[in-house]
């Protein structure tokens, strides 16, 4: 028999939102998404679309308290939650949380805040400073850099449950951009994942760490290499990966450490990053998404009640 | 009484293509352009598009030869004149002409070749080295560094006639993709040229210069300091235009001497350019772009007779 559903975790994206029962134990009683992210809703339509997935995690239509992290509370999502201002301690965040009002009463929403830098360097980050409470919750002393590796980058820096400072790097971004509109593009066409993906995306990984300085320059190098010595798509594609990523870590370098730096992300693009750490005498351990920002919500929601 | 037309000089772009008349003494009789570039033509159009220029330009309809530069001579072009490979002298670019047959007798046609790099990082060029040439010829003596700031920049290592190295830095197609297609779009809608544009160049610039190699980590900001900072999208445009061109002139300071760096490109481009040379501790001087490639085409021309 399941266990009843004593809240629900969200983490609202802007493109979809997965959802969580949790028993009374801490248990997950079972998962839901849906492709309604806060990109395609307008404020009213938030509740609904909550509704409709707290339906299928609690068929029995309980009351039920829903504790959200991520692009809702952003100033164009349901309702601002205010950034906490780093450096901070990951655990201000449930105090943060805003109410927004739900059209019946059985559910009881709450969204907690992102944050943001105003000092060295302007920045801003919402659902990634929940999964980096959860990481250190479950790495009780950790300091030191984490890495997030996406379309949009974090790299925070830890020291237990307090992040101290944070960029974004846009290398995911950058690499569709340039996949699909730049010039590039005409060497990017046809079989990407073939058995030269991995050599390109050596070479170009250590170009990128060679001469982070020089990204601007090397993007070129893709499409002389199409040209000049007839670089198949996939070796193309690995290159320009490679080479992004290796840009990315090298200005990083002087802030990691000896212990693996925690990779939050797919498995794949944190394999990816795992390998470059290496390549530039680091290391990187792949920590489980999921995981962190379910014991990021969970520890979020001790510190409400 | 206009001066008859002796030849006639092409620079054959991608996206239009531009001609001159040139009388017997070397003075421009008169110039035309047709947006028929290279992209949008198929091999089999070339003839008529140069056909309809050159009646514009000499109505006479006596047989002439024609000139040419640029990407009407790559392999997807018209015909394709194969890359010399640098380092090279420039004065080589007329024995390396290649001659495609035009349907009737009246026009006689030569395209010169780009010039290629295979060692010391794979490039490409076409159209460029004959501005290059005209620099050189104009500048007689010149050594050093040489900025083509556009959509993909060249720089090149000139040394007298002599190209010994050069680089491309896809700064301004990067520029169009991230406001266009990036989540920096958002940042980038409204009045781009207001009075916050300056500001924004000059604080871009120097985060270029100060951190080339945390460029993908500085392109964030531009979103961070809209939504923390209210900046406006003219100061989001300087500042991601600055933030690229310092960065792109980071990666070249190295080389940079003491003599003025020559710019070749548009005239409130390079002025941008001078600028950040000048925030750098260096100096440009812009070129005119159509004289130069026009004392390259001459220089050329006269190397074949």
């Amino acid at each position: 028999m399941t266990e009843t559903v004593a809240w629900m975790a969200v983490d609202w994206g802007t493109s979809n939102l997965r959802a969580w029962g949790i028993g009374a134990s801490g248990t997950v009683t079972g998962s839901a998404s849906s492709e309604k992210g806060m990109g395609k809703l307008s404020g009213v339509e938030f509740p609904a679309a909550l509704a409709e997935v707290a339906a299928r995690l609690d068929p029995s239509g309980s009351s039920l308290e829903v504790l959200i992290c991520g692009m809702a509370g952003a100033r164009q999502g349901w309702m601002e939650a205010p950034y906490l201002e780093a450096p901070t301690d990951l655990r201000q965040l449930g105090a943060g949380a805003v109410r927004p009002t739900m059209p019946d009463g059985t559910l009881t929403a709450a969204i907690l805040p992102g944050v943001c830098q105003k000092q060295g360097g302007e920045d801003v980050m919402r659902g990634e400073e929940t999964q980096l409470l959860g990481l250190a919750v479950l790495s009780p002393g950790y300091g030191g850099l984490v890495c997030m590796p996406g379309t949009h980058s974090k790299w925070a820096l830890l020291d237990g449950t307090r992040i101290q400072r944070f960029t974004t790097a846009m290398t995911g971004e950058l690499f569709d951009l340039l996949k699909t509109h730049s010039v590039l593009r005409h060497s990017l066409q046809g079989t990407l994942d073939g058995p030269g993906r991995d050599e390109g995306f050596s070479a170009g990984a250590q170009d990128g760490l060679d001469a982070p300085g020089d990204l601007l320059g090397r993007l070129f190098r893709v499409r002389a290499g199409a040209l000049l010595s007839g670089r198949e798509p996939d070796w193309c594609a690995g290159y320009l990966s490679g080479l992004l990523i290796g840009t990315e870590i090298a200005a990083h370098r002087g802030q990691i450490g000896a212990e693996p730096v925690p990779l939050i992300g797919s498995a794949p693009l944190c394999r990816l990053y795992a390998k470059v750490l290496e390549m530039d005498g680091a290391s990187g351990r792949t920590v489980d998404a999921t995981e962190v920002v379910l014991a990021g919500l969970k520890a979020a929601r001790a510190s409400m009640e």
